[in-house]
């Protein structure tokens, strides 16, 4: 096997081609206090490890081959739900949880690493003005069960990384696509920087409906919430996508470097990590 | 490429077979408190974080890939020195620093995680009665330099990885191999249980000397101390050790289930993690 070309940018993932194929590769640290949402069990926080990482080979279109993950414990009372949590979702979505490493720490900690596999990965780069801009499920259901709207729980505590629909749309031939944890609107900008000359445009009456939530706060969710799992893709509008998949068109590609919604220029709002100097 | 089989069991890396080739994955945690020794600057921190996994894929016979780095930073501006370390690592020994993950906490906190390649990876099973024992390096000098002998100090702070040995003893046909960073004979403890009916004879007096230590302070620190990077291999008497390698015979593969030193058994002492239950 020949590494004939090395590359790492602006992706969810690093990428590595051997040949024809690609390896794309990432890693996630989470903390108990910052990452985890009051409430979460440990098999859920042991799920929620593996899925970060499992979304960002998603976002390439790839197909998970292992993650291995790296645990940093204050009780050694609760490996035993974190493993079995981690494992069922890298069961779930063909993914082998190959080890990792286990450490004593004062506050609980994980790093996921993984590695997967695709033929034609896809970039957060690509993306042209008059392609469409699209999004998998629904935006803002992390947020709107963080602000107490308990029916959207599972999508907080569980989330499902989206690794079929993932390898479906690269198969189908969108042109760029990222993961949208840190929020909608801030993927959006992190999509910009990735795309010189791109700007994008955002219909939010386009976005799918959180139900039972007033239409204002259900908008602040879905354009800035964080913790989805979702995807954001762009595509030509030629490109016919599969019915059953759950996307939604919400915008397009235009030219410019502004992040528009409803034709206003958008704040930068969203999950972002913060230290002292 | 097809995945034609994966394992995992009790080696320093996770193993993946693809056709011909063996792709090896190791992950290890770090944090300043219990791994980093005082004294390190972040330079050393950054470098010493990616060594422990190419120490891993070394012990595998593998070729390093890339290594991906997530950091928990207390302070921000201690990041450049940190990735400076980090990349020089990486860069000394053909592997790529593939990006990573940042992220704020109250402990500095470094988990790499790193894929190498071989097509012959060496695992900790494999030794068989009558193999030679052997060690690359001198063991016990990270130990002396903890203990105050300052002359050792750069094997405690900058650590180097036995890429070049790993992938030598490999093709020499060792048998089984691993890196003895938790202690010589805690190792041959580990060694042992990956290769049932084997035990391991250590002569105490042909382990490389250390310079400048009281004779039996130096056995301790050789039989006992962590902090080494060097790699432990059994190999046949018939082999031919490679004459520019820094490796010596120090015992032999016997029947039984004893880690025998000088004709006594020894103790299970060395690194080992502890937290409450």
């Amino acid at each position: 096997m020949d590494v004939i070309g090395r590359e790492h940018c602006l992706d969810d993932c690093a990428v590595f081609r051997f040949g024809e194929t690609s390896m794309v590769a990432s890693t996630d640290m989470l903390h108990e206090t910052a990452d985890f949402p009051a409430g979460m069990t440990d098999w859920q926080r042991g799920w929620m490890s593996i899925a970060v990482t499992l979304s960002d080979i998603a976002a390439m279109g790839a197909a998970p081959c292992f993650v291995m993950l790296a645990v940093g414990l204050d009780r050694g009372s609760r490996l035993k739900a974190i493993l079995q949590g981690a494992r069922e979702c890298c069961d779930r979505h063909g993914a082998v949880l190959a080890g990792g490493d286990l450490d004593a720490h004062g506050e609980l900690t994980m790093v996921s690493s993984g590695i997967g596999f695709t033929d034609h990965p896809i970039r957060r780069a690509g993306a042209r003005p008059g392609d469409l801009l699209c999004v998998t499920g629904v935006p803002g259901r992390a947020q709107a069960a963080l602000a107490g709207y308990h029916q959207y729980d599972r999508f907080l505590f569980e989330p499902v990384p989206m690794v079929r629909e993932g390898m479906i749309l690269a198969q189908a031939g969108v042109t760029s696509m990222m993961d949208n944890s840190d929020g909608l609107v801030i993927s959006l900008h992190d999509m910009m920087e990735a795309n010189p000359g791109c700007g994008y445009m955002v219909d939010s009456g386009a976005l799918p409906r959180l139900a039972d939530i007033p239409t204002e706060e259900a908008r602040e969710f879905s354009l800035y919430g964080g913790g989805d799992f979702g995807l954001i893709c762009t595509c030509p509008p030629e490109i016919v996508l599969p019915k059953d998949l759950d996307i939604q068109v919400i915008g397009s590609v235009i030219k410019g470097c502004d992040v528009l919604v409803d034709g206003k220029k958008a704040d930068i709002k969203g999950y972002q990590h913060l230290w002292d100097e």
